[in-house]
């Protein structure tokens, strides 16, 4: 069975990656009225705002998408270990003329949890799909119950084994070209990442699931690259970064298109967890991976005043700039137009 | 003009990557025999083995092959750093039973000269390749005079600019996969290095001259994917590596058959410049890349007695295993063999 066209019904198995804080219902809603597969992404959403998108996404289009939540553990507050972040952060602090009272508190972003279940019981949404691994067992065969397919990123041939061993139905191999956060959760070593040339062969061979290729990929050229790997379906962010239905801040859109956009690097620096995005000032300046930051996502909220006072100065030296390796190629068309071209493109008549 | 096809009458555009110290002639001539370009990497001979290598290759065929030599500028000495090193080295000499005296003087790795020009003059290969840039210009104009086609390794968008500034007749686009040497020479920043899956898409874009993919690619898949991204040629090296032509060491083949072999990182201690390898002993206890290293490469000569002492006891904690992100692939097959199917996976036959 073609998992992808014969389950879902897709044109083509084009899925746009859900990116939480760049996009909403407006962009996944003309992706999926294109025939790709449209995304949700709930991690930085509250469950009233996500209900709310799901029924926004609905009243658009009645196609399948994808819910995408976070997987990870909350870690436990380290005091100390916040203050040293704090600490580290103080100078910028000085120069924006904040205060630590300007810190929200909250928790940054959301794992998936029973209360998010019960928001996908009211939208059964066709496709669900995790970042940093699963939720627990008896949570994920809840999901299931619901009908949804269940996804999955690995980022190692170690985690797609493990993800096929606990319910995932399909794996995404995320190449380390892939913008935004690692999926990684089985390792926190960086050099065991791998590039998507070598990534994608190898998880085909090792499990027997469908497996999407991510990373990297963001034309034609790399929509039949990935077939001939042996993918079964491509995700894509970045080149949906620069569609005018994607809701990144004006200091991103513009780095996007400038040739700033060709030095990106990973760095834990706006979360906790690696993640890759445009160097920047505040990477630059303490290294794009830093010792002093706490774990995900407690880093989030001392960045928050920073890039808001910068962003209104015009200053995307705060800001996550997320992207992959390959923004060079994102082009502001429409959501739906860019969707039509790479389904062509995976059906062999794009240009 | 199919550059490879018409100008060196390859069965295929199939490149065998130029390895130091991991092959020489015997494996050269198989995979010039097949149909493939074979290599020789002079960086680690001296003039008269590299003389004595192209006859013994010539002896066996009379097919076009390619001579790789490194393009660095030689480092001044330095003594502080040097020494820096040599205590960082310190307790494995100690656990070995080495004293500092068995340190060997030399340069390590030879950059292309004005003397190794004489050695082409005599054998005028139909390809000459260089890595960490280009020579100066005088010495590469004599180059080309002899008619030999220069290649040149970019690791970046900007670095295949420069390359076809400077002379190059075809770029290599090597992506993060590559086992060995990153070709970087702009740059030292280990963040600007890219996936293959991005890299090679916008070097064709950017570029007039043929481009070579490497990084990644060991079978029939990989090769197609390189096609449908633009490569004008595949260049492949952690996959010759397990034929029996290769002279790695007992200790670097096991390793690549190995589980191991799942986990390289660069590591700039074995040479002084960034290369990948396998993760091995003194990767893991001074951290693949260290502060602690001289210039390139001057860190060579004092790994030297440690290899040689753990390589004597069976332990592969001191040697540079050399390997891409691929090396799962590798199959020891005899490189005649398996050039012959990377030539049909070329052709579209290949299984």
């Amino acid at each position: 069975m073609d998992f992808f066209k014969d389950r879902l019904a897709l044109a083509a198995p084009i899925l746009q990656a859900p990116m939480a804080g760049a996009q909403h219902h407006a962009l996944a809603a003309e992706v999926c009225a294109a025939g790709g597969l449209g995304a949700i992404a709930a991690a930085a959403l509250s469950l009233e705002a996500l209900d709310a998108e799901l029924c926004a996404l609905r009243a658009k289009t009645d196609q399948p998408y994808n819910v995408n939540f976070f997987a990870h553990q909350p870690p436990a507050p380290d005091a100390g270990r916040l203050a040293q972040w704090h600490a580290a952060l103080a100078p910028y602090y000085q120069e924006f003329g904040l205060h630590a009272q300007a810190i929200p508190t909250g928790p940054g972003r959301m794992p998936f949890t029973a209360e998010a279940l019960q928001v996908l019981g009211r939208h059964r949404p066709a496709v669900v799909s995790f970042h940093f691994g699963l939720p627990e067992a008896a949570l994920l065969d809840q999901v299931k119950a619901l009908g949804c397919l269940v996804l999955s990123s690995a980022t190692t041939v170690a985690e797609a084994l493990w993800l096929q061993e606990h319910g995932a139905d399909a794996i995404i191999a995320q190449g380390i070209e892939a913008g935004g956060h690692r999926g990684m959760f089985l390792t926190e070593d960086l050099d065991s990442q791998v590039g998507l040339m070598a990534l994608l062969p190898q998880i085909v061979a090792a499990v027997r699931l469908p497996v999407i290729a991510a990373g990297g990929i963001a034309d034609h050229s790399g929509i039949h690259a990935a077939k001939a790997l042996g993918a079964a379906a491509v995700q894509m962010g970045t080149a949906y970064l620069a569609c005018p239905e994607s809701t990144i801040t004006a200091v991103h859109r513009a780095a996007l298109g400038s040739p700033a956009a060709q030095h990106t690097a990973l760095t834990n620096l706006f979360t906790g967890r690696p993640a890759r995005g445009i160097v920047n000032r505040l990477m630059r300046e303490l290294g794009p991976i830093s010792d002093a930051v706490p774990a995900f996502p407690l880093a989030t909220n001392a960045i928050a005043p920073l890039r808001a006072a910068a962003e209104a100065r015009g200053d995307d030296g705060f800001s996550p700039l997320w992207a992959g390796q390959h923004a060079a190629a994102a082009r502001p068309y429409p959501a739906r137009e860019l969707t039509r071209r790479f389904i062509a493109g995976w059906n062999g008549s794009g240009d």
